[in-house]
């Protein structure tokens, strides 16, 4: 039997005292001009430099954080802007992640009907036909990858069985951090339609995918969560406490804190009372700090593009001291964690 | 002002006389031993003999449809399978495909918040930046992507931008081709919530996508069709109804016919009265025709593997001459086509 992914993130967790998960969005446009100048002098203005680039700037914050952190999101639109190179650069990253121990979660969205759920499932969290007849490990085998539930089950089942195969999970879109989230996912269902329950009220959308993924995630590890978790934005404070509540079984990964403006007081709503249940990303926040505002007016002398590593550190460190702070004030705080 | 991309894709429909678009969803479990053993002999047992195995097969298909439909639509997770090396497969059909005048699809799915949607929508649609702060086209560039809309207008409008821009299009899922699609796109939204208009019945999810659709495709051509189409199976032809009723605007991307099940007598549902607005996708049914058990028995001298590019070159001339035979007993046949 595989170990249950959510075990082991927990474990990992608990190394590092926090539940911070650093996204890694290489965007050229706010990289510092060193990084493109050696990619430049190396290998002129091509995908490949790019692709270099994105490895040397990656190398770099997980050089700078990986001691802090349990896990890493690359999300896939920065490294399919370069096509195959960029891809290789993603693969780099990955493996150079791996390398230092950490988690990966691939921020893909992926969906699709039955079979080709499967091939994307595979892809990433699973095992390869080779035309020689043999299966080897997918290019990125990432630990989590994220999913959409639009297509309902036969669209995420395939990804559930690969995850539950091979001790992956797969983290279903809920309720989505950005502002326009609520234009389907907030609208109102008509009660006693099909459902686990046989007559209920009036739910919102995302209640009832919360309640396809329960019903997705039936694979419960030591801790009782299941590797199939729920994307939940930390922007929407209220939807995450009633999904909490909802769901005592369902990790959430959580986007939106730090860049897209999600306090720490707000994203507690999405743990337990073991402090369990929820795994915070920052993407923007972390990498780019060199060039926030606030963070520069705090750290003047890290607020150059030539310090990003080091800066990328500084803010993971207020970033889990910001959290764990706000955990502690909730209650919520892991009784092994001090790290405040 | 670029051209509109759908009044492109009707040029071409008339010029090959068909709406089939052949979906290339390489499996290497169906594929012939001969373009596996090649693969092997030059590469062994790697995922460049995959990527190689791949290119070759799609190549081959190319050749033998190229001059009978307006356009692919290859499935991206079967290309993710082999990691870089599979997108490098993925950009040489695409690259062949287009040498060969065709257009091409990219069936994707892709979906995020808004800034990360943009550069999905650069990465496959427009233009991406380099080290050296100039832009190129992406690696891939193709003519029309599907996407999710899941999370709504923010989700979307990146992807409308660039195509716009460059003349190009997408196709947001509706209804989807799949058994269970009607868990979450079936459900009835209670009336009076926000919409176009102030107060509506209760209607399905799929048709409050179909209206952000409508809304979203504001830039016509001249034929009237925006852009902004929708994804609709032709497994569920009363869906289909209603929504080319809902759309008149709107192009249909209609997976399903064929390996799926659906017949033409019913996606010509999707069609309106002038034999446009659909394109009807077949995948498995055309590139694995020589392994079909109906296939075999019409045409048992074409149902060996070394023969599969030959088989799917019949198997494309009976699709079209199906889908033809139903639009023009549904009174729909564009005038000038008498292909049947």
């Amino acid at each position: 039997m595989t170990q249950n992914i959510v075990d082991k993130l927990y474990k990992k967790m608990d190394e590092k005292q926090t539940p911070l998960m650093i996204g890694l969005d290489p965007n050229l446009s706010l990289f510092p001009e060193s990084i493109l100048q050696d990619a430049v002098r190396r290998y002129g203005g091509t995908r490949i430099a790019a692709a270099q680039a994105i490895k040397n700037f990656n190398i770099a914050v997980i050089d700078a954080t990986a001691d802090l952190v349990p896990i890493y999101k690359p999300q896939s639109a920065y490294y399919e802007q370069y096509g195959s190179e960029g891809i290789s650069a993603l693969e780099n990253t990955i493996a150079y992640a791996k390398s230092k121990g950490a988690l990966i979660c691939l921020d893909a969205k992926r969906n699709d009907i039955d079979s080709t759920s499967a091939a994307y499932a595979e892809a990433h969290l699973g095992k390869v036909l080779l035309p020689d007849g043999t299966f080897i490990p997918s290019a990125d085998n990432v630990d989590f990858m994220t999913v959409n539930g639009y297509l309902g089950s036969d669209g995420i089942k395939p990804f559930v069985e690969v995850a539950n195969r091979e001790g992956k999970g797969i983290f279903v879109l809920a309720k989505t951090s950005n502002k326009s989230s609520g234009e389907l996912q907030d609208l109102l269902i008509k009660g006693d339609q099909p459902s686990e329950t046989f007559l209920e009220l009036d739910q919102p959308v995302y209640i009832r995918m919360a309640k396809l993924i329960n019903g997705w995630g039936q694979n419960l590890g030591e801790n009782n969560y299941s590797n199939v978790g729920a994307v939940v934005g930390a922007t929407y404070p209220e939807e995450a406490k009633k999904l909490r509540e909802m769901l005592p079984n369902t990790l959430f990964l959580m986007p939106g804190y730090g860049a897209q403006g999600a306090k720490a007081e707000i994203l507690v709503n999405g743990f337990d009372q073991q402090g369990r249940g929820a795994v915070v990303n920052s993407s923007r926040g972390i990498t780019y700090a060199f060039s926030d505002k606030k963070f520069k007016e705090k750290y003047p002398d890290l607020a150059k593009p030539e310090k990003f590593a080091e800066a990328a550190r500084q803010a993971t460190i207020d970033s889990i001291r910001d959290i764990n702070f706000a955990l502690k004030n909730a209650g919520k705080l892991p009784l092994s964690w001090n790290r405040i």
